[in-house]
């Protein structure tokens, strides 16, 4: 039997929170954790702040199987994410060698330089382990169930490959959307009553109004013999209101 | 003087976990507060799940000034934000007569009925006050600091035109935006000495890598006259490593 993997993400940075930015890695590690059977329950936003970051960091792998961060990662000084999530474990922030040798290389090859600026990305919460970066090589880490990537969506991207390597995985849901362009309060109770014959399939009613369809009835599960029936009762059921539903 | 106004957002929804979504309410509802003077300091997504929401919106509205919610608010099952909200407030969840008149007079109009699904939206936690909804009429509502609006973006957007006559305001925080092409690494000190002379301005650095130009650095703050000063350090710094200073 599965154990129920569960996760959440912390994103940290202003930027998202002033608008300035839009984030782009939910969607994306949201996909990637469907497809692994992980549940991703939670999304966080907070500023670059320690005391917000560590308690958000905390109240979080008290409660989900894995923690995902992106951002604040860099060589600058609004970078914090390290040092916070150091604070929050209760342990030193320390020079890893191989992330050393890594980044020293690299500045060596281009000719540039490993500054003290620069360091700061060498730096890993005792007992961290590295999460490689093939695009710009400043590494993420791992420490315990919590995993810090960088905030860019292309490094995070390339970061979270490596990642996956480190996560367990369960039985994956699947979904089914009946579209159609009826009215919520139309179908409520007909849709209420096939939700309540199947219990574990989750009937989720998504209006988009100012779109064609307008109405978006989608059905997730793991069991795909019960979403299959679950989708053609919404199926039938729209018919019966009148309107053609389409599936996707 | 101004008392500081802080705000967060609980977004409801799994379609925002699943990525079959994507929100726009959290920048929209960013840069109002922004103009306001509001401090926007956290986001949470969380599903469509009683606890997950009830513990989240009891944790954010002791910690911040306003709170806004946006999402499961319609008439299906799986709206489920009323009784959340009053579970959480642990008071009653109640027909509130004037939503009642809106949504009577709306269906009646339309030739439609107020049917049991449509009743869902008429109920308002026990003390709480509608939000007018001038798009599709079934209100929103405000309870203490709390404000519950749609999770459709029109919709949202138009409540949040009468949330916001309910909002105190504070100075609002300016930004100045210096782009250039050089790298974190190379600028990280002497970004970090300008910082350290201006406490009250927030200096952040945020690559852009794959686009032109490759980073931007903003400086955020109330006071113009030191936003204005802190601007023209940083310019000056790009020139003096070598390149061309872009101001936004």
């Amino acid at each position: 039997m599965d154990q129920k993997l569960t996760a959440a993400l912390l994103i940290i940075g202003n930027e998202i929170l002033s608008g300035r930015t839009q984030d782009a890695n939910a969607a994306f590690i949201g996909k990637r954790l469907a497809e692994r059977g992980i549940e991703f329950r939670e999304i966080r936003v907070v500023r670059d702040d320690k005391a917000a970051i560590v308690a958000a960091l905390n109240a979080l792998r008290a409660q989900y199987t894995y923690v995902f961060t992106t951002g604040g990662i860099g060589p600058t000084h609004d970078d914090i994410t390290a040092e916070c999530v150091a604070a929050a474990f209760g342990v030193a922030l320390e020079v890893h060698p191989e992330a050393y040798r890594r980044l020293n290389e690299y500045y060596k090859k281009q000719g540039s330089v490993l500054n003290d600026a620069r360091m700061r990305m060498t730096r890993v919460p005792a007992g961290g382990t590295l999460v490689d970066n093939p695009v710009s090589i400043a590494p993420g880490f791992k420490i315990d169930n919590v995993f810090v990537m960088a905030g860019v969506p292309k490094i995070m991207q390339a970061m979270f490959d490596h990642v996956e390597t480190m996560l367990g995985s369960g039985t994956p849901v699947q979904s089914r959307t009946v579209a159609c362009n009826l009215r919520e309060g139309d179908i409520a109770a007909a849709l209420e009553a096939i939700q309540n014959q199947f219990p574990d399939i989750d009937i989720g009613s998504y209006p988009q109004m100012w779109q064609n369809p307008t109405l978006k009835l989608v059905a997730r599960g793991i069991d795909e013999t019960k979403l299959d029936q679950v989708t053609e009762m919404i199926a039938e059921m729209v018919r019966k209101m009148g309107d053609t539903p389409v599936l996707a």
